[in-house]
């Protein structure tokens, strides 16, 4: 990252961001950097034991760091004693980035731009080179729509948000306050809707939208379908890596966090609170509830109704014993039925009796 | 969805798409809606058994129904009776869309879009915003090239075709007539073509190109390269979804349909009338019947010469006992052959032989 | 692809790349194609025993061939001898490229261009129509910026390198000389990094980079994120297909090679000369060596220190098959303990006694 062009006393940033100091006294912090990476004008953070070795070894100014930690930072480092060290870095990190950045403080309308003189623009707005703003469009203050988007007919973004380049927000679909949307992401492409007649596919038109909610981030290159009918809904303070795929009618609640390349299938429901692993694939028409944790590369093919970590993949090996264990599993039920015999052969066999009662499987 | 402008009665679109009139008459219609959400300007449709309670339900104007779901609906809704309601209302849906938004009648080249004087337009072609146009570029009659698409060389794009904003079709790439592609997908980027040469990879020049038929529908994002020497092929008809990758000399059969985030690798040869389910993946040079249906994520290895339903996913179960269901995974061809010890020891026991010979396992 | 407008000799091509001439002389080549779309003014290429049949059959002009093939070209076929055909046919399919194509060799900048007056441009660069080049941008000589791009403030994009339509590159970010970015690629959107503070989730801004060695070739609407505080690194020599999502802080090795639709998770770190199969999910702060293959739609959930070739997906059967394995699947566990209490049981019946050690499960 960039330096700041005026170094910054670690006490003034405790008087910003609250903390207490500790260690050498007076440090002065031009950067914010990894512990491994940090120079003697770096502010870094120290969040969990697992780093306690790497810190010992840092080269930091000073540290952000808890109360039971602290003993693993090296003599001669200052530090900010905190509850959060990650959490207090991160308020310190955005302070920094809008200081060192010119880019987020950026107003006005490029005159490359092309801005319907139907459209409201609140006070503030930026608009990049290129960009496109529709008729009857509705942009709130503070907005900063970046080089190359598009935002659609109708379309409404909220007071804050912050579009990067080239993102399209496509008619009728709305952006709550304060979110983030990253670089190539479509929101409001068409559902994937055909019904079949006589061996063709039949377009279903896809006349719903989508309603993000605020305080919402989604990373770049995704795709949020409109719905058919309802609207496609994500709610309020939920986290969508990139290259998601979001089907139409889909509802996500609040807080929830999708890793990358998840793809989410039409009319799912899924929680608040809920965390799904990078790559997980989520069928169609069925709900997850709140609190629903799923492994990266899962499918979840039925609804989940009760909170919990929830996993389906094949596990890894070196691939001459995959090809033994692939052909197993092809034959598993065979196997399975082999055992049910040789237990009542046992069985039999023990009692001298061909008349035992079979013994049920378990879990089945 | 939008409101019309004026309303419409019921009798009026059975005048315009056929069915016959029941329930309560007359009707006047703004929009369509769901059966949950609908109110009593709106029509709905009827299509499934399995909805049959959302249609008692419904607070709808009139529903678009089949004869033998007629009795499902409350008193006082009116009725449009016919054999295939999902089809019958898209082919209505499709009538409101294009009264409710201006956006499909646009004709003209927009001042700001960069349309090369080598190119060759149609009548009533549409270029929207910042869009380009580039040399020997052939468009059809009536095509809509939405803001900020980018048309290269050559490039041929058929009649009706409409193209949503940000598409790229790139250099010699042809689309047939009344396609319809999504925003950010980009069509004729390099195929994933290299030779391995003392330790480095030696780029093998692209020279193919992109060709797809009519009517085929592509989604969001999606990525379809240029073939290395001959070129990448979807037939008429085909319906793609959003982030779907396919890769260089792919050919596709007509009328398949493939759902989001589906790979499918260099060579492949897709039938027609397949179905591909969500992130599921196909491997190169290998040949699928037509009428395959493969289910989400699963992984297509060899060659399917027969119609039919295929899955390979991992069943996805509380994390705990995915944990010890994966390890009895590695184990598998152990357990197998401990099976067939067993089976050994209980036959030998059983006729008091050590030498009987050994039964091959069920399945090999 | 395009014919050359003036053919050329087999001579005059072995006069320049090399190889010896065969077969009938002279041949006069206007164009590439594949063995079995060849034409009488084609040139082919035979680089493998299992396309010898594709061979007899070819109608091709001439065919770059190894000596050991040669004698599966029909008679009256012109042929270029040389060890390696595929890189060969390579680098003479670079050169038909350069002629074919005329996109290749333009330089300057298109008037609807915005190029930021504190950019710094090389020589020979090219700037397409509606493309941005922000403050502080480092354009190397001879490169290609086509129509639609951004590059962000304080970019830097090497020597030679040449960026595909509505390539993304944002702010601070340096890709090396040579390189090849495919359309609607992102590279420099930010991480995925949050801090969960009482129920929500706090924004950690993400401050490093991407720095992207010499002779990358990035494929279509890939997704390249920034680093949390240091930088994430692609390595010389890389080559990545389409669709593919690297997360923040990730470290790629030299000449390593992904397929489509790959996830790499966060502070995973990538060998060099590994190759990584469509679709596979590597998961955050782990370790692959040197020399790793990892098949299709492969999870890698654990560092791997040992070169070779690894696997994990479910074999895919016909539905009804897999319901069966995925049910017994899930019995797994439960099927290994009944296989261990029968040889306990066989032991105690071989024996007279119940007292027999257990024998502990092989491969545990």
């Amino acid at each position: 990252m960039r330096r700041l062009a005026n170094e910054i006393d670690l006490a003034e940033l405790v008087a910003l961001f609250g903390g207490e100091l500790a260690g050498r006294q007076p440090v002065r912090i031009r950067r914010l950097a990894s512990l491994a990476s940090a120079q003697a004008d770096d502010l870094s953070f120290l969040s969990a034991a697992r780093h306690r070795s790497a810190a010992t070894r840092t080269q930091a100014g000073a540290v952000v760091v808890s109360r039971d930690l602290l003993d693993a930072l090296p003599p001669g480092v200052g530090a900010i004693v905190v509850e959060n060290p990650y959490a207090h870095f991160a308020r310190i990190a955005r302070w920094f980035e809008a200081r060192a950045s010119q880019r987020s403080n950026r107003v006005g309308i490029h005159p490359t731009a092309t801005v319907s003189s139907e459209a409201k623009l609140g006070a503030r707005v930026f608009v990049g080179a290129h960009a496109v703003v529709s008729a009857d469009a509705i942009i709130g203050d503070d907005v900063m729509i970046e080089a190359q988007c598009f935002i659609g007919d109708g379309a409404q973004i909220g007071a804050g948000t912050r579009l990067h380049p080239a993102v399209r927000v496509l008619d009728d679909c709305t952006l709550g306050e304060r979110c983030i949307v990253h670089s190539g992401t479509v929101i409001g492409s068409d559902g994937f809707g055909f019904a079949q007649d006589q061996g063709h596919w039949e377009k279903i038109p896809q006349l719903g939208a989508v309603r993000i909610g605020n305080d919402v981030e989604i990373g770049a290159n995704c795709t949020i379908d409109r719905g058919a009918l309802d609207d496609t809904e994500i709610d309020d303070g939920c986290k969508l890596d990139n290259l998601i795929q979001i089907a139409h009618n889909v509802r996500i609640g609040k807080h929830s966090a999708l890793a990358g390349c998840v793809g989410v299938a039409g009319s799912a429901v899924i929680g608040s609170r809920c965390m799904i692993g990078g790559g997980a694939g989520i069928l169609g028409h069925l709900q997850i509830c709140d609190d629903v944790v799923v492994s990266a590369m899962s499918l979840v093919t039925r609804s989940i109704r009760k909170p919990g970590f929830y996993t389906g993949v094949f596990p890894m090996m070196p691939n001459a014993g995959w090809e033994r264990a692939a052909a197993t599993v092809r034959q598993l039920p065979g196997l399975r039925d082999r055992v049910r015999a040789l237990e009542q052969a046992m069985r039999n066999a023990e009692t001298g009796s061909n008349l035992g009662p079979d013994e049920p499987d378990s879990g089945e």
